[in-house]
């Protein structure tokens, strides 16, 4: 956009803005958290795939690998622009490092909030042979700093990665739609969602792969529904934990999204999100676990004040161990957070 | 979906869920049926393509034959979901027979209410050769009844789909759209309305061929314009009669859709749906007539009570024979309700 | 974007980047015309918007009131980045100037390419009164010079607003959808065509009427229809004559866009649409005129070179003269591109 030497955006980055539609939000008027999610992954893959092929060499698409944590700071509403903007953080050798910042802008009064940080790992697969991961052109750090912590980053979340492909090698235990009539509220059972979608063509990128954000923004859309049953109030995405993208998705395949209810805290909702994929026509291959991720969601008033949330009941042993699972998870959350304010208030 | 008593879904049986959004809705917030329609056929599309594909053997996509009579009954809001669920019932040599129940779910008060039950048909065609029809595996019947039932209703839907293919092989009358200016007010001419589509890849299966449910959603969307503009009232779907799919419509056509009123009751209008197939690019084909319908309507007030509807005037003779037409089918639904009404009052 | 000498994009510009997916374009792979005025359009409605807003006062809406001819200097393709940039340049008391460019980048080599220059019109509605235009907050120019041309640019589009203004106030004359089977190719009816469209909440600004973004997709969508009837080829959007929105339309009404050939050169179709609206639920208002332009088209091979354009047949007096006039505009657009050629080359 801006000459190169100029003091503003790197020469990379790029920017997303949209008028946010009454499509894009639940009745409330608040958007989903699944509407922002696929813009920025839109904004990442633009970017990396500039970046990945800025240099002489094999033409390739750049995949969604993997998503860091990303917190729904603040709401956003119909009739605001979301302003999507996404710089390269950092690159490794088969890897691109996307930073994305998401800023809500009511363009009546002028105010804008920032909505999301969201950090996106993606990898350069070449054009003719989808299997083939290429090698990513290096970036120029302004300091040698911001090098090595974009290292240490990478290490981190390559170890995460390979944390979760094991544990995703596991026998898929379905999530069975229950005859919902007759479960008891509050139970895991009574709230657990589940959608089909055919994958069509607008869903992919030129690989003919499902966007990681088309994906994405499914899950949101059953995980909503879960806390939604759960709590029969407007509910909100209020976090989206780490989500690796192991397994692609090709076009033509038929994806079962599913949720299922783990934790309650006295205000918030975690639900587990399974994305499996049955590539029914033209493959022999059997129905796979493609991506599972864990969503956490609020209940708000109508005055977007945050309301108790009923507590889940649990009833098999299972559904017990998840809880206590779902509740370690929401301890480290709120003790990393409570570190990070206490850092910062010694800034 | 399952009997009671059943150990619980059958394998094959699968659930959809969404939530109903601004545009899937009038502005008096009552969904289109259309939507309806458009997400029982791609469970439909689904379930079938998946059972055809269960065993070895060639690749292929289950293609709708024909959807059965459906009734709409009672109105689905935004901001509710959508459970459609879909079970395939009976099986013959080259066709499936899925029966889909929609209901609608108000996720704040929990009330459930059933909004649909259809039957629809389809065959299984090959990837490869588009006009080659493969077999379908059979399925297993817990009851012996089950299939002599489902024997039944396949031989009478074959019957149907032999005659309107015979009706349909006439010329094909074109329905013209008239100076509405000149016209007065609830004349069929004043009412009759069309639109042209192109066919995008979004509204083809991976044969390039137009999925049903595309073409039932737009059928609705004229038909429910030609209903207002009679009637200047918000109005709904109330009913569909069955609906033959003869011809395939592939990617790139320009589709016509044209609607005209046929008949009115005291609170009913019913009117009948053309649909015609443009080959115009790369294809020396004529125009043909793809599919044909009647659609049932009801006007509402803004508490969703049904209102009067304005009488039909007649002009020329041919508008005359289609209400008496139309009175027949009308009077001969309303008997078989009553009967069926009657049968239940006894049981 | 901004003028050579310029420090770099003013602060209010705005970027707007999205990947071009195969719903937007046609069966060849090009991108619909209509899809890239849309997203012009989205962004000339957030800047302008948020410039009307920047000063304390009246809440208010930009309106789009005119966009200036435009020209489709190179096509766009799938997979290829559309980078929307916009920039207000002038403001008059009462409404705002948007100069938009369009680049199409091809991520895997880098190439750009200028697809599109437009200029828009914006005139800003109070958000509760909808019928008070508010006062617009001047920009600082850079040089004299520049506030200048953009008060005779202001002028200029003002004189011919009023002309067309004049013109639709005319009785409105419809395009009748003939019985084309009977027509021989190549005349006026047998290409001509028409849709109905129902305005729905996703379609519209906050102030509740059609964004003019998507009354422009819509009107391109029905004269490349009209255009591939013509000729039977694959066919892209090669100009857009100066469209003048004199009338809002309201969510709930029903639209009907129609066109009709009215010109052919050698190598180009003129394709004259209207826009008619029916606020047929809850007004009292007759159907009324609310936007007409002509749209040029031509005609490629699979090597994506121009074809010959089979000769428009025309029959009756009111088709001859359409044509005399349609040859004016032609041969006026002609000898005023080669006299800027001209005046490039001897720069």
């Amino acid at each position: 956009m801006s000459e190169p030497g100029a003091a503003g955006p790197s020469p990379a980055a790029i920017q997303v803005s949209r008028i946010m539609r009454p499509d894009d939000a639940n009745i409330a008027g608040n958007v989903h958290g699944g509407t922002i999610l696929k813009m920025i992954e839109e904004a990442g893959a633009i970017i990396s795939t500039r970046h990945c092929n800025s240099q002489a060499g094999e033409p390739c698409v750049a995949a969604l690998a993997r998503v860091e944590r990303t917190d729904f700071l603040s709401p956003m509403c119909i009739g605001e622009v979301a302003n999507v903007s996404a710089e390269i953080t950092y690159t490794s050798r088969h890897s691109v490092e996307v930073q994305v910042n998401v800023m809500s802008e009511n363009i009546l009064t002028g105010a804008k909030k920032v909505t999301n940080k969201a950090t996106l790992w993606y990898v350069p697969l070449s054009l003719k042979n989808v299997n083939k991961v290429l090698e990513v052109p290096p970036i120029q750090y302004a300091r040698k700093e911001q090098e090595d912590e974009g290292k240490k980053r990478y290490e981190e979340q390559k170890l995460d990665r390979l944390e979760t492909k094991q544990r995703n090698g596991d026998v898929i235990l379905p999530v069975i739609n229950p005859d919902r009539q007759t479960k008891e509220p509050h139970t895991v059972g009574y709230s657990q969602s589940s959608l089909i979608h055919l994958v069509g063509p607008s869903d992919c990128t030129l690989l003919g792969f499902v966007h990681g954000g088309v994906t994405m923004k499914l899950m949101d859309e059953v995980a909503g529904i879960v806390a939604a049953r759960h709590c029969k109030t407007n509910i909100v995405t209020a976090s989206v934990d780490a989500i690796n993208f192991h397994e692609k998705i090709k076009k033509g395949c038929v994806i079962t999204v599913s949720g299922r209810m783990t934790f309650t805290s006295n205000k918030s909702m975690e639900i587990e999100v399974f994305v499996d994929a049955d590539p029914f026509v033209d493959e022999p291959r059997e129905r796979y676990r493609a991506v599972s991720a864990f969503f956490t969601y609020v209940s708000l008033s109508k005055e977007g004040k945050p309301l108790p949330v009923p507590q889940l009941l649990t009833e098999t042993e299972d559904e017990k161990r998840r809880f206590e699972e779902g509740k370690g998870r929401y301890l480290q959350t709120k003790a990393k957070r409570q570190a990070q304010m206490q850092q910062a208030a010694q800034q």
